[in-house]
């Protein structure tokens, strides 16, 4: 349980001397948005050993595979992807098999039973398959450990392979970004390096869809996904909402942090200074059940500190990235007033989120979602804002495709990668109602 | 984790208002004599619903078992029995199963194929299958919760029946000892009541093979196992002691607190007077790495007091009931030296261990067990003894089952429960190395 | 905070290289009886250095002396006794002191100010103070460590002295008993060993006051005080008993554990068998809000067994040391009427305690006293025994006071120890209301 | 322990019906820099009654102070300044007491004693006295609770007075800013409100000494000292830096959080482009001893991520608050030129740090602040800059002094809070030397 860096700690890690590879998982606990199944590397033993798989993502039959293995005769001790997955890849045994497993064919066969959601790391003795599922919704990509020149004599320097979902991890563990596993790609690596084994297509005609959430909200600024950095995307995603949603005010902030670079953005395009308005609180205590309706008041206020200087007596354009439940910016819009600001306009640097993801996003239910909601009609009202505008569909997915096309021409595989259908796409089906492949239910 | 008063504690019982049954499970941790493997009930999502399994024992054939279910192609997360069987539970489809589960023909089959040991609790939405393995290995009773007549206007009385490995926690609920759930018997539990369903033989010839250690070591003196207290067994035990190993001395006493009953039986039998020699230390500290000799050596020390008025100048017979690897009494005699015993005899109330176990008893290997090493040749010697004496086998099986036959003629139930073979009869193969059924490796 | 094992494990111990000495102290817990104030050593800054006090006790006149130290102007930081006194000495400046502290005359100076009840180890430097109230009324006793003859070589062997309030606590760190430290005196241990440096007296004509609840109650069996072992005393007073309050019964027994001595000397005095009764719950679970009357009614069968067998179809004669509330024999009562036995009948091996204690024992107020309460005039019926009998005060006394007797013709120290008055004397205010000296208010 | 939030849960607080005020304390815990004694609030019974005293500060003469209140024969139990105080306050009997305590008496006593570095909170049953030393070295300020308009029927609304070091935490309980309290003022709280009693005078010619490192380093940017904002300081500090420190160079950036603000003034300045070049890593594992060099080197990599596309191929001028130990901007340098930086230049906006604080700043050793060090002399080569500079103090001192004197014309309190010496003035020991007050040993 917890972080990586917890429950596996370096001193644990230093014990194990007999190993070379290893599997790990974290799981998603962004504030209220995301709340992914419990999926720790799930270790079975089977008749020909052990093996290991993590899971990231959300398959979207589950149910009807989840019958499947347990008219097979086998029970199902979590409710997890992760098990289920296990299970089926310990039960396949495809026609060839004799006496050792095939574990590429079982992944084939794996994937041809679903479409999506999954990347997932398998690790079985001595090799780790990576897997990412044919649509490509979730991230994963490769890092390389290379060795340092100099070291202390007598250290033995470690060299190799790391696999993330983000290649922000690499930077702290001394590896350098490498490539993406392709959508429906398998990769083998072992102490042979690094083989791409097979690419398993999608239906024709099917683009790849890429969650765009995690450009928008998810993902680590300095992560890479498409060859682009997502702060870049962010930043675009500001000058972009700038064009579609000019405002008359006087200075440009942002709720910090994650909304800074579509903030900066923002003000780049339009001209309008950046400030700061508010300063976060290093010390939120926890909260609790407030037993008046002052302190009820004062959840966000204990959260931020008002930078009152900055923009007392202006009129504030505060970028967010995006707005789900709207119980976080309407008492932050309520401080900046108090605090002095005369005009506070939302600009939020994403579309509004209308319907539930089933690929692995812990997305509020449709009804609560605030765009879905009646007093979404008159949100600025609601939320106590001069005004409030989002970014388009269309804004959104051009800022993100933008850095794409220019790298496409640099990088032949991404291009190639999947011969059937589109070559670039991405799953905005929380925004659209478009889901990338239909729905089992 | 943790016992089951702290694993379920009221407070969280009270919550669950709408289900009236469940099964919990205890882990042994006796020192160092048993450590059951991880038995939690373990819990799967089948076809039919979901089922939850708790075990006590050790199935002799688990390595065969395990690699049937696998050839099946189930993974198995953890090494415990209790997972091998809910996953033979799930997987066993009968013929003649067509709509519904069949779990009395399942379970049948299940015991088909491994004859030793087990008692189970299976579950499954309102049933609960109480179940012993043929040879009756492990125990397994069955109390009853009647109402009470006195309750505060208003309240709810509590009625139901509840199953054990021992007697002596239904007095700790409210229960009443109602009856052993027999060798070979399926015993449904619901809210029609308990059913008698089956009652599954053993080969021909074979005789039940409860586990003798139960009465001479770990079992609650208070529980009662085939019609008799296990207090009143080690008592004769005692006096049975008496008469194999009269001896010299002038005060019988007893390492507290187990050896006790078979201290007075001795006593009572020996007409020797019973004195107390030693007070345990309530507040002994945790052991730690001793730095030098002499805290080494007051291990036990610390752990009991010398009564020394009551032994001084004595001759001492000190009772006790087992001895494994010979650590603890070796320490004891040299207190009781030091302050003023003349001579201690040792009179064991059991037979020395030889053999391991595998059936769910954690024995020391056989090296390391004292009565097969070479120092047991003058184990008096060795541990500091005028002499040292065991009860033979013999006689511990005459006072075990002296009772039982007592028992028999008022109770045709037991004289009845089992058609084929002797119908008394004990598993002794720790003591003798004669194992109830033939062992698969 | 905790046992002086946790708090000051022996791997903490072994780092303190630089020293040879220091003072502990641990706090009384034992069941609702006793609760003393927070009294761990307390340690300040003076003038001349740092000195530290543990204190085993309670000062009749603390009030007083807590507005004389204030009226001085010193703050006191808690409402313990010994931050109290450990002022006092910071405080105190004889007028002979010019450049080094006089610790000797500053803590006969404190013996002047306050009669009772105090066992004290004084700390300062190199040097420990062991310092006992002029009436006795807290134990103090002197252990010695002799050197162990056969060490791994180059280990090099503790040699010293302990100080502590009960000799039980010897034997666990291979110190053996030296002697008590006498009512008044104090006893310097340094480097050069242990010296008496003085014993204040007591006013003319006032005996000792040994607290007599030490021996009936609070007091490890295996300790000795004034020359003889707690058990004995137990014992003895069993006998008494059986004299005073005999029995037309079948069989004796204890609450265990602590009831066991004086059950086996009622047993061996009245020639009834002595069979156990009841076995003690090793796991019981923490108490809780019972939700309804069965649980409530199921306290006590929680912590302890019936042993059927033993007693069913008799007439049991059950001893107890002390009855204090009366909550805990009523339940154990019923438990064996339920289980069999014909008839119950209570002896209690003490009188019954009708007064509170200013001396350190934190006995309830007199109302809550089942001596003081109505219900004690039928105190037979009130728990559900046949008959309920006490050992009388003259009984109680003769019991304690009869081996010190035996022991006085051998002991010519203790006999001159204090030369005013009477030479043997207890504290029984608890029991008649006569307490040592004069209370202030 | 603990913060004020986790030591006094609102849970808690909410028991405590019977009274209306009370103080607490958290102590410094910024990494690495600050590390203030253990000063929770000192309680003490007193002649009187009990007080508690809160402190935050370091008594430039505490050791004095200590030997005197010891000579008087008190005892002091902890290193702590608070305690000091407390007995101080306890001790203190002017002349003119008879009955009650007169506790302005004695503060104005105590403050005669020890000039500085102290603000105080002394509760006294109803009344909470707010002292600040007569330097004003420490801050504090007071904060007013007003009711709020609409509250559901039958709740009872909060009104009163805070007291605090830092204005920030007023927001977030729902107080207001309401004024400071001056330098050697003492401040009266009770149920009649807010009232000033006295300002104790400095010494003629001494002008005020409040910490010009509040501004620098330690206060949160929403902080109010002296009536301007501490983010407007150290803008202003930025601004004063480029014109002092211009740099050839393609962006300007900041070592996130606390450099941002002088980061921004920097930019605004000198016209060059901010932009973020690191993100802060929320997920940082604890640290522990790294095995080998790689992962030696990895520290501040971990820590933060680098934005690479915002600075590669760019000359960056990195601003930071202040520095230390330097032993975190190097390795930040090495990352930012690992990514693609071609050159860095670090811009510090404050002066080197050379001298220890005695006044409750745990400022390294002078042989550990970097600025005494021999690799300061290139300091730049040292930690692999392309170039260093420092503001000076008089740029420091009048970035902070230019806000204070365009608020003198408003509020003529402050400007007559102190009639002798100087009106303005800060305390810059650690930078210059010179100590406000002349320090004894």
């Amino acid at each position: 349980m917890g972080l990586v860096s917890t429950a596996c700690p370096p001193e644990a890690l230093l014990k194990l001397r007999s190993g070379n590879l290893g599997i790990c998982h974290t799981r998603y606990s962004t504030t209220g948005f995301s709340e992914l199944q419990n999926c720790q590397p799930f270790v079975v033993d089977t008749l020909h050993g052990q093996i290991a798989v993590a899971h990231n993502g959300e398959l979207v039959n589950a149910l009807a595979l989840r019958t499947k293995v347990m008219r097979h005769g086998v029970g199902l001790s979590t409710s997890s992807d992760s098990e289920l997955i296990t299970q089926l890849l310990a039960l396949t045994p495809p026609m060839e098999e004799r006496d050792a497993p095939n574990w590429v064919a079982r992944i084939k066969n794996l994937m041809s039973e679903t479409p999506t959601s999954y990347s997932l790391l398998v690790m079985f003795k001595d090799v780790v398959y990576a897997v990412r599922d044919p649509y490509g919704n979730r991230p994963l990509c490769i890092g390389r450990i290379v060795p340092v020149s100099k070291l202390h004599s007598g250290e033995e320097d470690t060299e190799g392979w790391v696999v993330s979902s983000e290649s922000c991890s690499f930077q702290s563990i001394g590896a350098k970004y490498y490539r993406e596993v392709l959508p429906g790609e398998i990769v083998q690596i072992s102490k042979h390096g690094v083989k791409s084994l097979s690419v398993v297509p999608r239906p024709e005609g099917d683009p790849p869809a890429f969650c765009i959430f995690e450009y928008v909200y998810f993902a680590r600024p300095d992560s890479i996904f498409e060859g682009q950095m997502v702060y870049t995307v962010r930043q675009r995603c500001g000058r972009q909402l700038a064009i579609e949603a000019p405002t008359d005010a006087d200075v440009v902030s942002t709720v910090p942090e994650s909304a800074t670079p579509a903030a900066l953005g923002y003000a780049q395009q339009s001209g309008l200074p950046y400030v700061e308005v508010l300063c976060k609180n290093r010390y939120v205590g926890r909260t609790f059940i407030q037993p008046n309706t002052r302190l009820r008041q004062l959840g966000v206020a204990k959260k931020f500190g008002a930078l009152t200087d900055n923009f007392a007596g202006k009129r504030v354009v505060l970028i967010d990235d995006s707005i789900v439940r709207g119980n976080t910016i309407s008492p932050i819009i309520k401080l900046l007033k108090e605090a002095g600001a005369t005009e506070v306009h939302i600009r939020v640097a994403s579309p509004p989120i209308r319907y539930p993801c089933y690929m692995g996003i812990n997305i509020p239910t449709k009804e609560e979602l605030i765009a879905n909601r009646p007093e979404f009609q008159d949100i600025a009202g609601y939320i106590g804002a001069a005004s409030v505008k989002y970014l388009t569909v269309e804004g959104l997915v051009s800022a993100v495709q933008e850095g794409i096309a220019s790298l496409k021409e640099k990088d032949e595989m991404i291009s190639t990668s999947n011969t059937s259908g589109k070559r670039v796409g991405h799953c905005t089906a929380c925004l659209t109602g478009k889901y990338p492949v239909e729905l089992e239910w």
